[in-house]
Order: structure tokens, then sequence, then C-alpha cells
């Protein structure tokens, strides 16, 4: 940041829908000095009756599964409804590579020069819960500027998925047929938060496999649902190459959100995610309170060694941990 | 607890396999007192180089499918073979009822007047955590006692149903057919844990019905677990009540435990789980020492509601959280 821009002024902006003070905005709250940090929250506050308009979509799939093509075409797709439309992302490996997906625009070219999108690589540096956190703040962000679809693209990995589950409405998992007949397994613990499934990449010679091997998806899903689910995990063929099964797929988020709203659940889903939300951040800030206390880092790699060999009980080996980072119980 | 017992004779007592001074240690690391989490902490380091010898094995699912009279049955098999088998719980609803599972013995009539059984109901008090740690324990000191079986319960809810998985080598989820010929569905969150699913109260006029579900499922699984998975879950069709099916069970458990020790990823599964409980217990104590903080008890309904309902930002409530506990950055 070159400069901090006056929250009152930069909230302003935000709230008129400019897309370079919005930029400026997720900057600043993406920023780690802690003067930024005062200013941010300042920001949010300020923002804060502006925001909650959105629908909040969360994406994943594994790496190669078509996940920028199938935004960028289905993003480009509710603008010209007349949406618009951000994509941001939670990417823990960009936290050690300093990579991060979006990070290369031009993997979803058309959105990212359309000027009804706002397109935002993730936060490249943090924990995942930090990462996350910034991601939540930009969402915010991005629904006081105007934009009324939010998508959040994550990648394949157990935790990350499980936390942008954690911020959105409606979670699409997007899959693959795999090679032959044979369906391209998927991870079990993304079943339990998946409210769609979409067998992606169904466009000319694959058609056939992908249907059939939604088919047997949706059969699998059939037995395993307990009977008192009120959703029950449709699943859909698409093609975000050839842009096949988009608006499919996108009645079908709307179905996902009608069936929360008329079940009186979409308010009460937001709100617990949100008081789950303060409670995770919490957890994080003291964790790392924990992790950076001067004592406790030199003995760590030896106290966590005894445990995993069993030399000793984890119980004490936690009592250490706290007693060396001065937070005993006294 | 009457008396505290010395740590070093009562280990002893323990060691040589004597029931009453294994009833009596568990009572101990049960206890909160805080003399007593001493005494409890010098019992268990004693004791710790006899423990990691037992076959650790949970078993879940909802009331009425039959877990206790399963295992009775299983349990009672067992020490028939020569082995010593001892059973905990972890119950949360017992931290609110002060009931817990197990804690009518007669649901295990024959096993626990079995000499060579030891079954202990769920400890009453506490968080989940808490509970789970004291369980945690009494397995230890069970392994101690030279128990070379140890079967967890749980029910069937998902947060406990984790919480067992983490402590036990493999874990066993017990269904039901449904009524007609619909299976009863199976919670997705548990299928991500299940080692081994068995088809419970397949006995009589049910035995049909229930090699149906256990197909259905078999084929549900197969559709769904990535092909990369080792070990793809067996389905296997059990009857509790009549005894049918429960020796291809336990066969199945010692085939589940070969193909992680021919993987040599028992003693990793396990060293793993100590750090992660280590890590757990570090969490739970500083939670509560937030929760004790005497300037938060008033606040917190409050902070609460306003991020609920979207007033305040989490970020910011997070941080009064922690000042109001004392806990702040600095």
């Amino acid at each position: 940041m070159a400069r901090i821009t006056d929250p009152g002024q930069l909230a302003e902006a935000v709230r008129a829908g400019n897309r370079a003070a919005l930029a400026r905005a997720v900057t600043l709250v993406e920023s780690r000095k802690s003067s930024h940090r005062a200013a941010a929250q300042d920001l949010l506050e300020r923002l804060l009756p502006e925001t909650g308009r959105a629908i909040r979509l969360g994406i994943t799939g594994v790496p190669g599964v078509g996940k920028s093509t199938l935004i960028d075409e289905l993003g480009t797709n509710l603008t010209a409804q007349g949406h618009r439309v951000a994509v941001l992302a939670v990417d823990p490996s960009s936290t050690r590579t300093g990579g991060s997906i979006l990070g290369d625009k031009t993997r979803m070219e058309r959105l990212s020069r359309d000027p009804q999108a706002f397109v935002r690589p993730s936060p490249a540096a943090g924990t995942l819960g930090g990462v996350a956190a910034k991601t939540r703040e930009a969402m915010l962000l991005c629904e006081a500027a105007g934009f009324d679809v939010v998508i959040v693209e994550t990648v394949g990995t157990g935790q990350s998925e499980t936390t942008v589950a954690e911020m959105v409405d409606s979670f699409l998992v997007l899959t693959l047929p795999g090679a032959g007949d044979e369906l391209q397994g998927i991870k079990k613990g993304v079943l339990e938060i998946a409210d769609i499934i979409a067998v992606n990449k169904g466009e000319g010679e694959n058609a056939v496999r992908a249907r059939s091997a939604a088919s047997e998806l949706r059969a699998a899903l059939h037995i395993l649902a307990p009977a008192e689910d009120a959703w029950s995990v449709p699943v859909l063929v698409v093609s975000g190459l050839s842009g096949d099964g988009l608006d499919p797929l996108w009645a079908t988020v709307l179905a996902h959100r009608d069936a929360l709203q008329k079940a009186d659940a979409l308010a009460p889903k937001r709100h617990a995610q949100q008081v789950r939300w303060m409670w995770a951040l919490v957890e994080e800030a003291l964790r790392q309170r924990l992790m950076s206390a001067p004592g406790l880092k030199g003995r760590l790699p030896e106290i966590e060694a005894s445990v995993r060999e069993g030399r000793r009980p984890a119980g004490a080996a936690a009592r250490e941990l706290l007693a060396l980072a001065g937070l005993s119980e006294g």
C-alpha cells in the first residue's frame, strides 16, 4: 500500500461501486501492518450495514477439474444478465509458494476484463485461517460495493474446502468422469459439505461418460443420504468449455437458496457462520500468541517428539506448552 | 474419591491387572480436583511404557442401532478366546444430563459380569473435549492393566464420532436396514471416518433386507471412494442379537489392523493422533481460560449477538473478547 486512504473516504468510494477503490480496500484488509489493521476495521464497520446482499457461492474441485474456465464462463453469463460478479479465492498453498490461485488473471480472461466483474487472487501470506479471514472480509467489501454474486474458489484440499463452505450459502463441488468407465472418486469429506455436485467437461466425446458418471453419483448419494435431509444434493453435467449446462447450474444455485429461504434457514445459517467465524478468529489469535511465545519455540520440537513417540502423556505436554507460553491456569 | 491412593502403589496394582485398582485409577483421571490431577498425571507417566499394546476399536451408531447388545456379544466372544476386553464410552450428552451411555450396566449384562472385561461409563461432566481426554487416559490405563482389546463406544452425533475416531485404530459404524426397502441413510460425515460398516439386526425376517442394504451400501461406497484409497471400506451384515456375523466382523477388524501395519501406517497413525490430541488439549485449555475470564462472561451474550446479527465484524468482536480476557497481543 503506497498510502493509507482515509477509511471514511474509501468507504464512500467502495459504496459507490468504484472497482479501484474496492481493490484498494481489499489490499487494506489484507495488510498485516497494525496501522492498516485499525483502518481496515474502521472501514469494515462503516460498510457492514451494506453487506449481506449477495448470493455467496463456493466452488471447489481438484486442480485440472476446470474451475477457472467454468467460473469465467458462468461469471460472464451472469454479468450479461445484469449481475455484478466478484470472484475471490482461498488457497492455502499460496501461503507456502507465494503464488496463488487466480494469481494468473489470464486464467479468467474474459471475466477479469469485464467491468461488471471483480477478480481477486488469494491473499498470499498467512495460515489458512488468516487467508480465509481476509477472504471473508474481502467478500463483505465486495457486497458493500454492490456485487450481488460472490464466488469463492478453492482447491480440493480438505481443510480449505470446509473453510470456504463456512463462508458461503451454497457449496458447489466440481468433479470429472474418471478414466474409462470409472467415476473419479469424490473425497468423502467433501460430500458432507456439498450442496450441489457438477460433473465438468461434459462436452463432445466426454458427454456420455459424464452423464453416466453423474447418474452413478446420483444413485450413490440417494443410497447414502438420510431420508430426513431437507435438500437432496443434485448432480449435474456441465461444460465450462462449451457453456453447456451452466444455465441449469445457476438455476440450481438459486433453487438451493430458495430452499434455504423457504425453510427459514438462510439467515440462521449465515448468523451461525458469523459466530463460528468469530470463535475461529479467537482461536487463531490464541494459537499465534502461543506459537510466538519466546520460551516455547526452542522446546517445541522435543515436546512434540516425546508425545509422538509415546514417551510423555499428551496432557503433561500440553500443560508444559501452556506454561512455557505463560498461559497456565495459575 | 474417598482417598488419594499413592500413585506408585496404584500403578503397581494396575500393572498387575487388578480391576478394582483400574477402576480407582480411572476415577482418579476423571477427577477434576487439582490435587487429583497431579496424582493422575504421575500415575499416567508411570504407566505410559505399558500402554499401546491393545487393539483400539471405535464403535458408533445412532440410538437403537444395537450397539450395547453387539458389544456385549462381541466382547463375550473375545474374552472366551482369551482376550481381555475393556469398553469405554464418549457421550457428550452425559455432560448435560448427568446420565451417560453404558451408565446402566445391565445394557451389557454378560460383559459387565465377566472377570476378563472392564466396562466403564462415559465420564459425566465436562465438554466433549474434556470427556474425550478422560476416556483417552482411561484407555491408556486399561492397556497398562493388560486389556488387549479396548472398545470405545459413542453415540451417533457428528463431533463425538470424529473425536472417538481420533483415538482408535479402527472405526466401526453400525447402521440398520431402513423401513421397507430403503436403507437407513448414513450421515455423510461418518463415511469419512468409517473403516468398517456393519448393517446390524440382520437376523430372522430382517436378514434379507439387511443383506440388500449392505449390497446397496457397498455399491455406493464403490462409486464414491477415490481409487487411490488403500483400504476400501467393507460392509458386513451382523446380528448382535443372534451373534451371526460377529466372527467375520472381528476378522475384518484384524484385517484392517494388518493392512495398516503392512503399510507401515499403524504407528504413524497413533503418533499423529497423539500430537493432535496434545494440541486439542492446549486449545481446550486456552478456550477454558478465555471463557472463565471475569470480564468476559457478562459481555459475551451481547458480543455474540452483535456478530450474529451482522452489527459488528467478527474480527472486531474477536479482538474485544481477547482484550476482555486479558489475552490481547500486546
